[in-house]
């Protein structure tokens, strides 16, 4: 028998309404639904090779160059898993398919960006192995029954599985079968959507956000209050924003929503902390490039780390990144024409914060392309 | 006529269930009863003279040796013309009094700690100046009825009538003459409760506390639930700590409010910060000195503002001060031995930041005192 192989990209979602709170951490069934925008995968993408093959003599996953053990990868187990049960149930259907689900796998996956940089790099990645096994398996799900999939690796790569913006709808089902991402709008709906991705230096993770998560979900007073009468109401309007092309209404619940996110780890116990004094710095860059343009051409958000993500529109670029010229020389930055100053002391602490810009814009969904990842001598 | 004259001390106090939003702008009436110890005079207090002299044609007031235009200083006006009112209602039952409530005021006030080191300077020097006018006057008030009058100068200033420990009923009236301070218990109850401050340098407030708790009230999406179901209940907790002199729960309840409102903070639009990456390291340090008791021993809080004040009992200073240890060196703090080090990061970060440390306790209320402040020319 031949070996069998597929190979898949996926793209890095960053959250505008944000994903935080789990009720059922088995399944990643998450508290309130949520809603993302996708980043193209020119600049950030993971690339997975799914092979299956009658030689191989157990299921082997290398990430970004190294072997891992699959055994001690429950979630990435249990994702296998599943896309194998319903390859074999393709194969129970119709026998003269190959089967392949009962050859052993071999998977290979990479970033083009640094894992640690914080950037969504296990949604993307699980995102590439869902869509890469299931092109091997020639699976005849939709992107939205693939979600279902991916969100049992890591919650919010179900939204990597679409382009464009894409909402992650709680579902109400024991099961999750209906916790699934759907497409709010395709990117040809508002092409012009950019995001300037800000990487602070030596971001050190304060907890992790699966931990982290929980953690607000037991202590903070204030949680359920957001997931029950401010997040729904949110999600409806964001999506509206989205539908409507309204930037300063989807930018100013961006913003909020980001903040409230931050509050709710705040207010845990212990507390946990995300931003740090760069971030604030940033904030009041952003909003010190908004006050300069006479209304909202920019919007923050930070997702479980101290990286700032603002999002604008193409027309509006010169301003906003003129806003940021302090950041000129920093890796990644285009080189612009400096802003009338805004408040030194925050030029200043974002200037000295920052290591690397990735300058990005709305992208596609996951791809799959010819070339293959090799893998690596066990 | 002689010159009449009085001087009052009057200490700081620091909120262990925090104030933070008002009902009513003008009357100071706050959206959530609050609770605070009152910290010693020796280390923190505001002095204040009032005289009274038919020599005077005008009402003067100095702050820490500069003349102000009290006529600029609309809540000043409203204390003293309340405290005067109660005055000429004293002389128009008892003709036989001196006739001071005609007279002119000069008023001289100074703290012994630096205004802008954001340490509760409005809350002594408004507990100061009405209790100096109210000796003046010779009122019958109680403190409890010269809280009143103080909240209308500064609405944290009604908790600095009394020492040990003190809570300000918020009350329901329109007109505010039930929101006032009452004591929870007296020093002698629980006197070993001691502070450690730790002033951060350079500290730049982000926003004043009297515009920054307005933005909270009107655009926090979470302010309501922590005034509503959250706060009240607290109120009760604290209280019955004090009385039990549970420090675990008290510490707990302190901290977690602490927290929850520089959430709503954040949760506000533009958010507010007033905590920073100092301010973070307090915490972990504090956390750290917590887990390595094996017991809550200490117990962080913060203002409006980056400064944190550590609460903890006399038999555990030995074990919070080492593991403060990192400070040794900086002005204020005595030289210990170091406790078994925690993580660097934090106690880098916190020996960096920190410019000065107050050592102080639980202390007295207000003091009549015989010395005088002199004025300063004008």
């Amino acid at each position: 028998m031949p070996t069998f192989s597929a190979t898949s990209t996926a793209p890095v979602n960053i959250a505008t309404l944000k994903y935080w709170g789990k009720r059922d951490v088995k399944l990643n069934l998450p508290t309130n639904s949520s809603i993302s925008v996708t980043l193209s995968q020119d600049d950030l993408r993971a690339t997975t090779t799914a092979r299956a093959s009658d030689r191989y003599t157990q299921d082997k996953l290398w990430l970004n160059g190294t072997r891992e053990e699959i055994e001690k990868k429950p979630r990435t187990l249990t994702v296998i898993n599943e896309l194998r049960k319903a390859r074999a149930e393709m194969e129970k259907a119709d026998p003269s398919l190959p089967g392949l689900a009962s050859l052993k796998l071999q998977i290979v996956s990479e970033n083009n960006f640094p894992t640690a940089a914080g950037l969504a790099s296990s949604a993307a990645g699980f995102a590439a192995l869902v869509n890469a096994v299931a092109l091997l398996y020639k699976l005849p799900h939709s992107p939205t029954e693939l979600s279902v999939l991916a969100r049992q690796g890591s919650g919010s790569a179900c939204r990597s599985l679409f382009g464009g913006y894409v909402a992650w709808e709680m579902g109400s089902k024991d099961d999750g079968s209906d916790s699934q991402a759907v497409e709010v709008a395709p990117i040809g709906h508002w092409p012009s959507m950019k995001a300037a991705v800000l990487v602070v230096s030596a971001a050190k993770k304060d907890v992790s956000s699966t931990a982290g998560m929980q953690v607000t979900v037991h202590t903070s007073t204030l949680f359920k209050e957001r997931i029950t009468n401010v997040v729904p109401q949110r999600f409806e309007k964001m999506k509206k924003a989205i539908i409507d092309r309204d930037f300063p209404e989807f930018a100013r619940l961006t913003m909020a929503d980001s903040n409230q996110f931050h509050a709710v780890c705040l207010d845990s116990e212990p507390p946990i902390f995300y931003l740090n004094d760069v971030s604030r710095a940033a904030i009041r860059t952003v909003e010190a490039i908004n006050a300069a343009a006479g209304k909202i051409i920019a919007a923050y958000t930070f997702d479980a780390g101290p990286n700032c993500v603002i999002y604008y529109l193409e027309e509006n670029e010169q301003a906003v990144l003129s806003g940021l010229s302090c950041l000129n020389g920093v890796s990644g930055f285009p080189q612009v024409s400096a802003a009338a100053s805004g408040d030194d002391r925050w030029s200043q602490q974002l200037a000295a914060g920052i290591e690397r810009v990735i300058m990005t814009k709305v992208g596609p969904g996951p791809q799959s392309i010819d070339a293959e990842l090799a893998e690596v001598s066990s």
